[in-house]
């Protein structure tokens, strides 16, 4: 089953489902509202969701019509909890060596390194992206995600699968010129998270084949800047699962239903075939090899796609398609 | 005007106007069904709150009833944005003094030290805290905090008073045997910042009069443990005012309508005299004085209370009194 969020005007949208081709959609607020309400109500909500969604594959859901990924927002437009995870060792090795740091020490965590993220306001994932200045080094960042139900304290890897419900992308950007001074705080990030964007449409694992096992995604993202292809790594080399990273999350605290967690910046240890998911991996891959930076951060203007194909070359998520724009106060406030 | 969220069954409870004294009470869900929804709309709600609580002052508002902190969930029960900051020089210096690292570096940070909160369920003020394991180091943090309006990317401190419609009392509830390895991360808290509560009642800034300036609270926070005073520091001393947080927290993005910061661990140099505000504190001043620790963290059973009281000993907040209790699981799912 897919799901996606249209826009209506309110800050939580209005719930729909989306065919398997992402060619036809139909409300699905007489069942919830809204997504947040639906994943909070899931053994009522769950299985009339996966009728409607039967009946719109089978042609015959009333109200349906064409599906337009221009009018979704997130599909939680906002949320209770969002926390990212950084698993990928081949982006945490690349790192640490292109700024002269030991990558023995995070390659090697004892446990997920992960941060809690602001869930206040996600950005739509066909719409601009406002920031303040280019000089705070803007990035992309092309990550898997995973939608939970209420997780209970204490969870062990073993049994969190069940709390799984939803699949989705992710572009968690960043300002890289904050990296540098908030991560010697300890205290994580507060400037160079500014929001967090997800594909139009989340989808239940049943949906992804083999391709989703373990925890882990293993098709390609693909993620193009300004048009051009930037790198498709997959998710097969995460070095936690999202099972661990669940229990590493609830093991002081319960997750509330509708709870996000990513994957982090998807990286392979084949780089330099498929590429890179973030421009500061790029960039540390020619710091570490040309011993100099050529890549640049982007640009207002500059756009960034993000999209996964299934292996017969269906879209599974919809795209992101992102536009940074130069924050302009008055207009936004006005 | 005082407003508090009264347990009605509901994840968001009811919204209630409080009188000054704290003793009676009066829902105030016909204007707005929960406290996140009233300050989404403040520009309708503010004022037919204001109202409400002057005809309960007067004696003359329908269905005023006993007002019991009892009844009471975290005025915010759940919220969408929570950060705290770190803002008081002399916790910075005993903490980094204690553990043998350079007091000097945390305490002049250019820019205030701050960690992104989880925020998908606070605890009840006077409930329990279900917490895993003695062994995690449990501590308690008495804090004050602001409730926001959305504020807008990009505000200076000079224009941030205006956004701040509540304050309210805060115990960051914190398990310090996570610290040391999560601060080095730099990722921030996940296994250390369990999660968080709030006084029963949050106070507009015009009830605190003289003691609230510059963006700071000034009356001392009475923190107890096990029915012993523990310590009685004052926010003056907070080297950032809420100002400063507001424009460092939205200098890449906006903060949404309930956002709440919190100033960190209250902490005077004149320790000494008035004590701290958390265990971990007191265990740094034991440290550095004594060569060795004597104060250990709490046990399952204890209780921490933390209240305010203005000039003329009337309590301003209501108190949080938690009890720290075993988690179990299972009956947690039952």
């Amino acid at each position: 089953m897919k799901l996606a969020t249209l826009d209506n005007g309110t800050r939580d949208g209005a719930l729909a489902v989306v065919s398997r081709d992402l060619r036809s959609a139909v409300e699905a607020t007489t069942v919830a509202p809204t997504f947040q309400l639906a994943l909070e109500n899931w053994a009522a909500t769950g299985p009339r969701l996966f009728e409607l969604a039967e009946r719109l594959e089978a042609g015959s859901a009333p109200g349906a019509f064409a599906f337009d990924e221009t009018r979704c927002l997130s599909p939680l437009p906002r949320a209770y909890q969002w926390i990212d995870g950084s698993c990928f060792k081949n982006h945490l090795r690349l790192m640490a060596l292109s700024t002269g740091r030991d990558p023995e020490v995070e390659v090697n965590s004892p446990f997920p390194l992960m941060y809690q993220g602001a869930s206040d306001e996600f950005y739509r994932p066909r719409g601009d992206v406002p920031l303040p200045r280019e000089d705070d080094n803007i990035d992309f960042e092309a990550e898997v995600g995973v939608v939970l139900d209420e997780v209970p304290m204490g969870v062990t890897a073993a049994e969190a699968e069940r709390y799984i419900r939803f699949v989705l992308l992710i572009n968690d950007v960043s300002l890289r010129a904050y990296v540098k001074r908030e991560i010697v705080t300890g205290f994580g990030w507060m400037n160079a998270k500014p929001s967090t964007a997800f594909s139009p449409v989340a989808v239940t694992p049943d949906e992804l084949g083999s391709a989703w096992s373990g925890g882990r995604l293993s098709l390609p993202i693909e993620v193009s800047w300004n048009g051009e292809l930037f790198g498709r790594p997959n998710g097969s080399q995460m070095s936690y699962s999202f099972f661990d990273l669940i229990e590493h999350a609830a093991r002081t605290r319960k997750l509330c239903a509708g709870a996000i967690i990513g994957s982090g910046t998807i990286s392979n240890a084949e780089y330099a075939a498929v590429g890179s998911a973030c421009i500061a991996e790029r960039r540390a891959i020619e710091m570490i090899e040309l011993g100099g930076v050529k890549t640049e951060f982007m640009r207002f203007g500059d756009r960034v796609r993000i999209e996964m194909h299934n292996s017969e070359g269906r879209s599974l998520f919809g795209a992101i398609d992102q536009r940074i724009a130069r924050y302009d106060r008055i207009q936004h406030q006005a």
